[in-house]
């Protein structure tokens, strides 16, 4: 990740980063072996170790940062600007689609499991991904409550929002019910609706 | 499980299940075999096949099933009577001293993913716990706020407090933070604190 590749190839890198995501996507992480990548991608595998000199564990470890931007990506443009009590229900819904879509699969969670859930690696990318999360929600919070008390400060706010997001996923997950994601983000959105509303 | 067994049949398979549950928070559900839980309860084969005569799946269902009553038993007294704000607050303290105590350990989780996440055995296990643990919940909001509102209905506000619980316990495990199962829990319980506290 530290070396400098060319535009060209890290245009060619992230090529390979999302016809493997596709393909873990599709296979599951722990049945996608280095042969099924290089398949997959067309590429040899020198040109493999060239772009991922750790080799099947690197690769997994790029993919899982794809996946948790796409985590972000799955949220805008509402996640991007929360200023308004309607853009709080827009991402609120965006939210659910997305989870509803994905329904008991989770593709960060599978890479993280195949990476082992305490290794630094996985650690690190989850733990990006739930700051930069944090960071939007909490913008959101200000931007939206600006001149008046949300009641508790805007980074626990976040967190608990965030805290939501995660259960009711998780909750779906295990059971195939939305309604714990929809209610959780309901009451978890509910101290910050502004009176008028 | 629909077999009649004697009490003391009953104990014995009891105490099998119990020697198993330690023997796979220890190992790991995927590194425990037969005979390890052979050798762990010092049962024979035949005695085994006889308790659990679908064999080792059989054995990880009864563990989860004890591991799902675990769950619910560590936030007990408070969870059975959870008709006071202390008792709440009570409650608060004991989920977090105990997922605090086993940090990025989640013993049913683990059983779980070895049972298959989507087989009917786990998700009938994890829908049940869920249950029960909901029902608990929205008991204690309304014993709480029996004659005010809650600002919701008492099963959504409870399911919000058991998703806040799953969330904040996720995250604790993928980032070794603490903070956000705090944190959702406050703001989750906050709108449930009397007037006059």
């Amino acid at each position: 990740m530290s070396r400098t590749l060319t535009a060209k190839g890290a245009a060619t890198r992230q090529r390979i980063v999302i016809a493997a995501a596709l393909l873990i996507r599709d296979k599951g992480a722990s049945e996608t072996s280095l042969d099924d990548i290089r398949a997959a991608t067309s590429t040899s595998k020198s040109q493999l170790f060239h772009y991922f000199p750790g080799g099947r564990s690197e690769i997994l470890v790029a993919v899982a940062e794809h996946e948790a931007a796409q985590v972000i990506q799955a949220q805008q443009p509402f996640l991007g600007d929360l200023s308004t009590w309607r853009s709080w229900q827009q991402w609120r819904e965006a939210v659910l689609a997305h989870y509803t879509e994905l329904g008991e699969r989770c593709p960060l969670g599978a890479l993280t499991s195949e990476l082992g859930r305490s290794s630094p690696e996985a650690r690190a990318i989850v733990t990006l991904l739930y700051d930069t999360w944090e960071a939007a929600l909490t913008g959101g919070v200000q931007a939206l409550t600006a001149g008046r008390s949300p009641g508790a400060d805007a980074s626990a706010r976040a967190r608990a929002i965030l805290a939501a997001v995660q259960g009711g996923v998780v909750m779906l997950g295990a059971t195939g019910r939305v309604g714990y994601l929809e209610q959780a983000l309901t009451l978890a959105l509910e101290p910050l609706r502004p009176k008028e509303c």
